[in-house]
Formats: C-alpha cells, structure tokens, sequence
C-alpha cells in the first residue's frame, strides 16, 4: 500500500514515469491497478482530444508528430497514444519503427505511448478509455490519438474524441470510394496528405463532393506532413471546430459519451472476469454432457448468462 | 417462426444459401439468431480445423487457396475462413481483392467467407467461435482460417484451431525475430512462403534454430504457394500432426478448449448485453455526480459491477 501511495503521489506531482508505470498498469489489464485510477480523477481537469484515422500508409504519425510539435511550441503539454491493434508490440517496441517521432521525441511536455493489442483484458476498445484518462487527469492539455485503420477498436477509440482529423492521399483509388460512407460520419476536419502528388487537388475535390452528403461542413485541407506545410492550417481548423464545440455544447456532449464509454467498459471489464470464473464453477461436473453432445453450448450459456444476470 | 423453422430445415438440407445466411446473423451479433446455433449443435459432426497465420505479404491467401484445392482434390468438404480484424468489410466485399481466391470459388464442396471488424457484437473474438461450429455442424471436413497478423482477435482464434500454419518469407529481417517469441509457442507447422526468393534456406534455417527452443518438433517447410510447389509436403505434415494428436489425445483437448471459448464468449455476449441496459438504467438521474467530478466513473463502475455480479 505504500508502494502504491508512493505511485499515485509521483503521479500527482507530475512524474512522467510515474504515468507510464501507471499506464503499463491498465494496458496489462491489471485491475486492481485500476482502483488507482479513481485516486487520479481529479476535477476540472480537461484536455482537448484530437483523433487522427486513415488508411495505412497515408502518413498519420508524421502528421501527428507535426501537429504535437505545434502544440508544444505555442506551450501545450500533449500526449500522443498510437494505437494499432494489429501490432503485438506495446511501449517502447513500436517506436523504434516510427521514425517520424523520433524528431519529437525527448521535448519536455511531451509524452509518446503506442498501444499493440498484446495483454489488453479485453482489448483495446476497454484499455483506452482509461488510458485516455490517465492522460487526461495527468493535466495535458492536448492528447492525440492516432489510429491505424477503420477496425472496431478504432472506430470505439474514434468516437469518444473531441475532433476528428481523417486523413488520406491522392492515388488511393478505390480505397477512398470505399472510405465514404463510414468517413462521412466521423471526420470533423478531413486532410489530403502528400499533397505534392499527382492528384491531390482531384482527390481533395471528390471529398469535397462527398462530405456534401454528410450533415454539417467539414473542411477538406491539404498537406505536406513531411515538410510541414498545410499544418498551421489545419491547427487554425481545429482550433475552430474546438471553439465551436464549446460554443454549441456538443464538446460536453463529447465528453459524456466518452465518459459514459469509459464507466461501461471499466463495469463489463470487472463483470467478464467474475463471470469467466462463475461460468467454470457452473460447468464443474458437467463438461461431460457438454462432450458427448447430449447439451449444446448454447442452450448451456444461454442457461448459464440467464441465472448469472437474475433479477438483474 | 416457420421462417426459422425453413432456415433450419434448408441448412440441414446442405443448403449452402442457408448456411450463409446464418453464418450473416451470427456475424451480426443477432443473439435471437445464436438460439438457432443450438438447433444446428448435433452430435458426431467433427471437422478438422486449420489456421494459418502470420505477417501481411507473406502468402497466407494464396497458401490457403492452395491447400484448400489440395483437400477438395481428395474429396473433403472445406470451408475457408478469412478473418481480418483490420477491415471494415465482410461478406463478398473483401473477396474482389482476394485474387487468389478466384482459382477455386465456385468449386462444389467449397464455402469462402470473410469476416471483418464490422458489425461483429463484441468483436472478432466473439464472432468467430460461434461461426466456426456452424461450419462444423454444416458437415465442412475441413475448415481453414486465415488470420493477418498477430492481434488479440487472431490470437483468439489461432488458439481454438487444431493444427497452426504459421507463414512467413525471406527477408522480412527483424520481423522474423519479433515474431519468434510469439510463435514458437503457437506454430504446429511452419513455412517459409516464397522459397524462390533469395535467403530461403537461412530464413528456415534461423526458424528451426528458434523453434528448437519451443517444447516440441515443429516442422519448417518451404513452398512457392504461387505454383503450389511443397504444397503436398505441407498437407503430409498436417496430417501426420493430426494423426499424432488423435493418438495423443492432444485433439481432444484442443477440441474442449474450444467449446469451452465458444461457450464463454457466448455466455459472455449475453451478459454484456443485459449489464450495458442495466447500467444505463442505474445511472439515470446520477449523471450529473459524475459530470461534476462528486463521483468518480472508476468508482462508479465498480460499485455498479459489484452489485450486478452479487450473489455469483
């Protein structure tokens, strides 16, 4: 217990290794580790989220790495979580592969974790919510989230952001068609990156045409993330759209459903492993039935769901 | 109700149409459609299940295509699984990229799916399991899964299967070492696609330096999956293993680790469903704790899973 005073003390004082230990902690799942989580909750403390998405390859931690560094020189303590649920690697191990970080990488206010899909109770979608938390009660005053992809886990990950930047480059063909329909919901600010490529004024039109279908105007910018241009652009959009939120009380809205997302998947993470326990105790003696084919799995956690929820 | 009763009748007819439409409902996380699964759970119907793994690029489409001919050619009934947590797209739309595959869609005997993120109630994890014991009481002899990469989802799945493909090629470099701890625990057979490349033979030959330091003899093989050279040794491997673990008891257990994930993660779907409505209905007028920072959501979830969970 002192150990773990010691810790949210660190943690409190603003010990950045304090914070990945701690964030270490709820990626593993630990969840008594996440008793902790409740001793950070601090009030008032809010940070602004920005969530950048898009196919792979379409440079989102170069852009991610530009926009920390913006934010960082006009003073913003920022946090960046890459998550890929289809890597294994966690930590330290992905940011060998992230060249583009490495510019950032060791300025003061800036925190750097990649979250793989290895060791998450549950996976990503519940190991974030508390993560982004952590990060948020640790008092930055930006985090960005980059996502790999349209999996599930992004899209839970996508959805409890404040602003959403879609990123994607001239040439992807078909994969832009493709990208719409789910595209057109989530962004709030879309970027064609790369924009020194042939067809980047092509494919940033044809977003254009798209998001007209979407129900509110959400800004197509170019980029060049390598070199920087278009960035002071894009911070200015979503500085924008952040004072719009405010302005309008979708950011509270935002912030509710993220909070909301996080207290559901905090709850179902504690049920799941009571009720992985109770199910092996009910099925002591029985497995035989199960074996043999007399009783269907089915019909048994069917019976078995409808016992452990009773009067529930 | 006499719609279901025809859906039941038409999949146990072999009707391949019925069978993708459940396959759909499941895939949906449609949990009125899950009751059906215990009308199709008889007895006596086994299959043989097969997953191939490993990084993007390294053949595992083509690889599974062929080895997919191979078993019709001798007659078998095969299903082919291709699990991608990364994708959006399920159903046919992924298959147009699939080239590979069109060398035997259409063949009888044969059912091709792909499964991704989308729509799947609780993720891959869930979803699969269910629809593997679909395939299996449809009467499939072999049932082959294809799994990119190394997420939580597909480790999932590679865990439940009966013999592990692991698939890798010349000169992926560090790959092939991150890989290593991973897979020595998990492969019953390993390739190394791509054979006509450069660096074949020290590729296989750096896998069995590290595989001997797993529990025990995993062979390495090498194919062209393109021209379906080394593709016979691979299906004489697979048998052998399959020989030995009928003999050990080893399919056995893998088999009840099976029905045991299927029956918790049903059981599992179950229960998240009915806590996710429980936990709404106990936070209405409480809310407002929360937004204001009096409770906190870790708190807060807790005390809610303990009180859904008491008395199991």
């Amino acid at each position: 217990m002192l150990y773990k005073n010691e810790l949210i003390q660190s943690f409190l004082s603003g010990d950045m290794r304090a914070l990945a230990r701690t964030v270490s902690m709820v990626e593993a799942g630990d969840l008594q580790s996440l008793q902790l989580l409740a001793a950070f909750a601090r009030e008032g403390k809010r940070a602004r989220l920005i969530g950048i998405t898009g196919p792979p390859g379409a440079g989102k931690s170069t852009l991610a790495a530009k926009l920390a560094e913006s934010l960082l020189d006009r003073g913003e303590r920022v946090a960046l979580l890459l998550i890929d649920p289809s890597s294994p690697f966690t930590g330290g191990a992905i940011l060998g592969d992230r060249i583009r970080m490495h510019a950032i990488a060791g300025r003061s206010g800036l925190y750097i974790r990649s979250l793989g899909s290895r060791g998450s109770l549950g996976g990503l979608s519940r190991a974030v919510p508390p993560i982004v938390q952590l990060l948020e009660n640790f008092g930055f005053d930006a985090i960005i989230l980059e996502t790999v992809g349209t999996g599930q886990a992004e899209t839970d990950v996508i959805e409890t952001v404040d602003s959403v930047v879609v990123v994607t480059v001239p040439g992807l063909g078909d994969d832009v068609q493709a990208m719409k329909a789910g595209i057109i919901e989530i962004a709030d600010v879309f970027v064609v990156n790369k924009a020194d490529r042939e067809g980047a004024e092509r494919t940033a039109r044809q977003m254009e045409e798209a998001l007209k279908l979407g129900p509110s105007d959400v800004p197509v910018l170019t980029t060049i993330a390598t070199t920087g241009v278009g960035v002071p652009a894009l911070i200015s959009s979503l500085d924008a759209h952040y004072q719009t939120m405010l302005a309008d009380g979708e950011l509270a809205k935002r912030r509710e459903r993220r909070l909301r997302k996080a207290l559901h998947a905090y709850a179902a993470s504690l049920v799941s492993v009571r009720l992985a326990e109770w199910v092996e105790e009910q099925l002591t003696g029985h497995w035989a039935d199960i074996e043999s084919g007399r009783v269907d799995i089915y019909s048994c956690g069917r019976r078995l769901a409808e016992e452990f929820q009773k009067g529930r």
